[in-house]
């Protein structure tokens, strides 16, 4: 078995699986927490469940989002699966910002395979995330149950900050093949090569060449589909984030989809009075939830 | 102002507030959360808004469950507020337990008044729960606000583990004098008195004499109420709780019941599989919030 269960949660009317694996792309083991609804463990259920990946901000295990976002009870009413990956590798041979800051290094992966040393060695997190990661959970849960759970096709795909940032760009860097049927984002960062965030974690895990930080930046993503489908992005965003001014700037994203196929494709839901925390996402979670189900094909 | 706001915060269609304030009975500035439902911030609404007071587990401060529970959408739901006390005194100042164990002292209160020293000098937390921190919040709010928020008459209580014993015995003990309109509670420690948890806390806060134990013990304090309303109790226990066999043993309340005027009126609902976490709290919230809504008259 690939996964080792360390915890299984009775929690609204399905489970909570927080699993370790082995990772060959990051060269050690990793945490994921995976959610299967009460539709999983109904017998009379007999759709195919798919699922919903979460990529948390900054500082962030799998467990914040688990814990706090309250996807659980949404996931339930639509029938959809929820992966938690963590947001970097993790242990005493991972080399973490010698400054220990807490926007670079351990909990901190921006989501990019790394090629600058020492991070090229085990900071793969986009591959970890795209592509080796569903296809173990597909493997996994193939074997192990009857019940028919998608990790692969009819997936989509969501995150807060860092994570809503690592939402955008695995959704449009794999657009054209049609890798995800539904993106949103909370209060993301947009722009990285931008903003001081992004411009540490470029700076720090990829080369100084501008065109290896285009290929994970969404401003510069959107402007390179092909596809015309017709899909929408959901994003919110709090008026109180007290990031949105330096760090997420929302808008650069609606100025950089002009003139493309995503021009009006955007929506962007400004919550005003709202920050940057868990009590923020929890609230706008059911709209997401109701959005990715749709698209999902799940109402 | 009685109460300083450290921090407010927009969540689900209502606000979160972080205050702190002076209590004269524990001599010391206390935590409080409160969160004020969409209806408080909705120029329609005319009726009077009442509340829930949830008391917290061992180890917790007032924002585990504002984090953790969700109540919040549940409140915005049916229209009532919610009140998160903290568990005990806290500072410096205040003597903890010498082992530092987790199950006595700070953030283990057990919302008793103490009588033994040096516990008796801060640890006045039953009577700061149930007359003190409601007389604040009342007269805060009163003069704060136009709109009509009840914390003293039509309100609630209840909570999870040591708080949903505190609950219970506020409730109880109030019983006859009609203070709480509505009880209920998640995983509650029910008689104190005969479990390790409950004797250590005793033992530590209270004299040696078993009547002054009896005072704060669910199981006999429900042998002694005059008192014939036709309320009812809801409790939420899981199967899987690990704290269910030695220090919950939530069936000696039912046992403890017979032949007095609650006999059929504790409602225990066995959770097959749940643990004691927020996970398990969470999954209940909804049953629980419309138990109090229903009490409290708003459906």
């Amino acid at each position: 078995m690939s996964f080792k269960v360390r915890q299984e949660i009775a929690t609204c009317g399905g489970k909570l699986l927080k699993l370790s694996h082995f990772s060959e792309l990051i060269g050690l083991s990793m945490d994921v927490n995976v959610y299967l609804p009460k539709q999983y463990y109904s017998k009379d259920y007999e759709k195919v469940i798919p699922t919903v990946y979460y990529l948390s901000g900054l500082t962030c295990s799998p467990d914040n989002a688990s814990e706090k976002a309250f996807w659980q009870f949404q996931a339930d009413k639509y029938g959809f699966g929820m992966v938690f990956p963590d947001t970097s590798p993790r242990g005493d041979s991972v080399p973490d910002d010698p400054e220990k800051s807490w926007d670079f290094g351990i909990a901190a992966s921006f989501y990019v395979n790394a090629t600058k040393k020492p991070y090229d060695k085990h900071y793969m997190m986009y591959d970890y995330i795209h592509k080796e990661l569903p296809v173990l959970l597909d493997e996994h849960f193939s074997e192990s149950s009857t019940k028919k759970l998608d990790f692969l096709d009819n997936v989509g795909i969501t995150g807060h900050s860092m994570g809503g940032y690592g939402a955008l760009t695995g959704f449009l860097k794999n657009y054209d093949a049609n890798r995800y049927k539904s993106c949103s984002a909370f209060a993301p960062i947009v722009n990285p090569s931008s903003v001081p965030w992004g411009q540490k974690a470029f700076k720090g895990y990829l080369s100084d060449d501008e065109n290896d930080w285009d290929k994970y930046d969404p401003c510069k993503l959107i402007k390179r589909i092909t596809n015309t489908r017709n899909d929408m992005i959901l994003i919110h965003q709090g008026t109180k984030d007290p990031f949105l001014k330096d760090n997420l700037k929302t808008d650069l994203l609606t100025e950089a989809s002009k003139n493309t196929s995503w021009e009006g494709k955007i929506d962007i839901r400004y919550a005003d009075g709202y920050d940057h925390s868990y009590f923020f996402v929890s609230t706008f979670v059911p709209d997401h939830a109701r959005f990715h189900a749709k698209n999902l094909g799940l109402i």
